[in-house]
């Protein structure tokens, strides 16, 4: 992987995350040269899968869902299998006194608790209509939706352990809490996905499959197609740009393009220098968008002992440390594993000391028995440690930054496109969206050749 | 300024605005060699003297209050002289409707208006009064308070012209709208510097004095005394560091050192890559810290004819594009002048189109009459599009990053540390922080060493 740059491309793509695969393979396609410049040593970004016990699981993104058609088609063009994630048997709630079982969608609340849950869903479906997921700028009453965050809509929420679901929700959503978002800005993101409980289940939702070997063999395969078009191990820090050229540096040294598409999460775009700088309101923008925080933990045992007991291995949980765990056994069952997902400040303040899982595995034989505290073995991702993530699953918007710069984070700045989850229309956050965007980026830059 | 970097130092500083100059003059007298790289082709950072018409004006920092001991102590020992803002004669208020005339501190409300606000106010300090500057995640109340954002605050002025006020105050002194800051930053923030009231007025407040010949003087004739220490033209980009020693890589080359202090707004300094990556939590912090916009707009006068109306020249506008508008004329009247902030929103969708002053003319016309509408030259600074400042006065910090990530600012990484005004204890944004916080980090490194 070493080979020389070339010295000139038509498209220079940063990452080889999903969205600058979707740039690379789109351009190309339309007869466009194209190097593609990825700072790790692996392509798929924040998907990522690595041996964990006897079978290769996901540390990044690793669900596809209803409606992600670009995801679906691209994985059955690749041979990628996909099978369902296990719902089989009855969830967990831990409200953070006690542990109760139950089924179906909204955990066993209280019946004025589930009507107040209930009621804030179709409220919340309610406002979402009326917000363009396009252009959310342009939607009703956008300034004093942006002036709000998502706390100010929760307080309505009365019930201690309603507003603690909603808030785990958002923790495994967006890595980040209800005060940290524009409320413009969910809606606009809940409407590109359909809604938040699209969103947050299973079956019909956007967690309704997984893929046979891991996620990354999708972009693995996708990546091989590309061919040494893939410049792995080689970091963009500085684009120079002219009218009609720019020459893109880095670890690996500079190629000169016709047109670039930078296809990082906003915050890590930011960082790479333009000369001359962008403009004062992409700045602005650019810099009230902050990446949400999760560690992921998969724990692989010799059994999944909670399938036994007819649990799902689904739990919520508003005591912590794990908001959310999921059954994550390989679809073979050859290694069976439960997921459990630290969110926003628990994620946050999670250091690297080795013992970090401890409370985890106390957390997981609380729910499941003493069994699941003799994991094979146990693999952590935290992502906000990562540096070419610097957080995860994704960017959120800040209040009032959508609304008062006037701008959005796929406005180009002359020959810089922008591409990524976080600048899509369609599934804004999801592998889908970086899909959609990285086909968008594409047609303004062919547009543009 | 072209010599050649030295290869090694005991201290380098990144940035060579009155926090890095402060921290390299602490570091030279406790015997340390240092080196400061500052990007820019001058030294200052967000203070900028140039020269107006007839006189050198400024178009950044350019107040000294009561209260700023070290600044104070800096101006007279460099012989630099301060004089007082014009205060004299009456004020405008503009409410977006009418513009009325008036005196003393508070603009001519109605008797409610006027009672609410007080109210307001000295709510703000009773709050203020219970959260600590050096920690403000320690205060009691501390979570909630920074889930919350001052718009949250502010809904509970119902006076359409209490909440223009107080709007406007923020975006003088912020560059930035309620809804973007936590309450808890902003009630440290007030803390810091004293009170709102303090932070607003002229006489008895932090826009009392200004300097003699621009307050860039100051750091002009301070950095005359580092000598070529000090080296201009020098972005730095990448810092290298391991257990006692960093490399610091730029525009001009690398220097070895045993500590770095890194003196520039924290979104510029997440800018800057560190190898190995810094920790999450700082991260996380950083990507939470926004800068407010402001374009300060200078329009030089034959004459301060306003001055001859018996008006003070302040303006505070609830209609805009300018929110607040200041005499400034040279100390000695051989260059009359006024001066219009354009805040927040109205500063972010500024562009560089070459009228654009157009609109303040027609607005200082509107309070000062025709003459207004002939200026001898106009000087501007968009500070958000200032590649190494990327806004003005001063970053905010979005909800829950200061609660949630459990760092601060100022905590060093390894043998990296931090300056700058955004991590002072004392008066946080001002000049006189970024002294403060300069003296701070030089302990830190000089301990160290």
């Amino acid at each position: 992987m070493l080979a020389p740059l070339p010295d000139r491309v038509d498209v220079v793509v940063v990452g080889a995350g999903f969205a600058g695969l979707a740039t690379a393979a789109a351009c190309r396609a339309a007869g466009a040269s194209v190097a593609v410049l990825e700072a790790r040593d692996r392509v798929g970004g924040r998907v990522w899968s690595r041996d964990v016990g006897a079978a290769r699981l996901d540390l990044g993104g690793q669900w596809i869902g209803p409606g992600q058609h670009r995801l679906e088609a691209l994985t059955r063009r690749l041979g990628v299998a996909t099978f369902p994630t296990y719902a089989t048997g009855a969830k967990l709630l831990d409200d953070g006194r006690r542990t109760r079982r139950y089924k179906g969608t909204i955990p066993s609340l209280g019946p004025l608790e589930l009507i107040e849950t209930h009621l804030a869903l179709r409220r919340l479906d309610r406002m979402m209509a009326k917000v363009s997921a396009r252009d959310p700028a342009s939607s009703p009453d956008a300034a004093a939706l942006d002036a709000m965050t998502v706390a100010d809509y929760a307080r309505r929420l009365r019930s201690r352990r309603a507003r603690g679901l909603f808030d785990v929700a958002l923790g495994a959503i967006f890595g980040a809490e209800a005060a940290e978002m524009s409320l413009l800005w969910f809606l606009a993101y809940l409407r590109a996905g359909g809604g938040l409980m699209a969103l947050s289940e299973i079956e019909g939702g956007a967690q309704e499959r997984r893929f046979v070997g891991g996620a990354q063999g999708v972009a693995d395969r996708w990546a091989a197609e590309l061919g040494d078009a893939i410049v792995l191990g080689a970091p963009v820090r500085r684009v120079v740009w002219r009218d009609g050229e720019v020459v893109v540096h880095g670890e690996r040294g500079a190629i000169a393009a016709r047109r670039v598409v930078i296809a990082v999460p906003p915050p890590l775009a930011a960082r790479i220098e333009l000369d001359p700088a962008g403009p004062a309101r992409r700045d602005q923008l650019v810099q009230r968008a902050a990446m949400g925080a999760i560690v992921k933990v998969i724990v692989a045992y010799e059994r999944p002992f909670w399938r036994e007991r007819e649990l799902s291995g689904e739990v919520v949980s508003l005591g912590g440390p794990a908001s959310v765990v999921f059954d994550n056994c390989s679809h073979d069952l050859r290694q069976p594993a439960l997921l459990a997902f630290v969110q926003a400040e628990a994620a946050r303040r999670w250091t690297a000391a080795p013992d970090d899982a401890g409370p985890v595995l106390d957390q997981l034989a609380r729910y499941f028995g003493d069994e699941a505290r003799r994991p094979v073995t146990i693999a952590t991702a935290d992502w906000a440690a990562e540096p070419w993530s610097r957080g995860c699953p994704v960017a959120v918007m800040a209040p009032r930054a959508l609304t008062s710069t006037g701008t959005t984070l796929r406005e180009p700045v002359g020959p810089i496109h922008f591409a990524g989850t976080e600048t899509a229309v369609e599934w804004t956050g999801y592998i889908e969206g970086a899909l959609e965007s990285g086909e968008r980026a594409a047609r303004e830059v062919i547009r543009a050749l």
